[in-house]
């Protein structure tokens, strides 16, 4: 895909995002069988049910755009991805994996928080309002999932891993 | 590599975190060259030196715990970069590569912001007053890094990249 205008680069993040989101849908599963506290565990759940509604949001984005999601693979979220997978086979179940899993997911959570806000002012500065608005809903989302993450970590998590 | 104890899943962190930052430096100088705004070129360019000074810092935590950095590569790093190569290679150079330039470099400062952040409190946890401190400028410089390039892309880039 050739990228000229402002439009376009719009589109490419719209579809990056969306394949990001297809494979988060895909890895969450894994980390909540991964986890062995239960509230990480739920935390994790709750996260993956959150993500089906912005695979959606995007899909109405594009949808409204006359367009289609791309077959071209996220690849910052295959990395991201294949991170947590090898903490899950290096580390047995217990507290020392559930600390490395929170670091996994939140790594997961600031890519997009990053691709959220790239999104949300560029449909700001196009002036696609509702857009704008579907996306600031995600964005604040994923906001709130990384802040619960390093509240569990802080109260829970890490205390039990070095006990 | 197992992951056992608390110690061991630092010390994994703070090796994958040495090769993002290792491999962040070989890429930076290609954002400097592939930037058309003079003040994005200067951005990533001062980025570059500092990120040089986070990897020594690492050298210094590792060494200081007998350790030396691993040949495991990270590999969300290397899928993060690729998306900004991707871009370099789509988009022709001026203002719309640019503002894709700053979400690439952003996506980047969130995943380091997560990976400093981890380290950071574990770090704390486990006693080591020296490495929070060195961790947490780090942390700091990362945190101001994505703040000037928000600032950066409000205030020029996309304005220019629409006109």
């Amino acid at each position: 895909m050739k990228i000229a205008t402002f439009a376009d680069l719009y589109l490419a993040q719209l579809q990056d995002t969306h394949s990001s989101e297809r494979q988060i849908i895909r890895a969450l599963p894994k980390m909540v069988a991964a986890a062995a506290h239960p509230e990480l565990s739920a935390a994790f759940k709750q996260h993956l049910e959150e993500t089906k509604g912005h695979l959606e949001r995007l899909d109405r984005i594009l949808k409204d755009m006359g367009k289609a999601p791309s077959r071209k693979v996220c690849e910052a979220t295959v990395g991201l991805i294949k991170e947590g997978e090898e903490l899950i086979d290096d580390a047995p179940e217990g507290e020392v994996r559930d600390a490395g899993l929170i670091c996994a997911a939140q790594k997961i959570e600031h890519y997009e928080i990053a691709c959220y806000g790239c999104l949300r002012t560029w449909a700001t500065l196009l002036g696609v309002t509702s857009d704008v608005k579907l996306l600031e809903k995600t964005l604040n989302e994923e906001r709130k999932t990384n802040d619960a993450l390093t509240a569990l970590a802080i109260s829970v998590v890490n205390a039990d891993a070095l006990a």
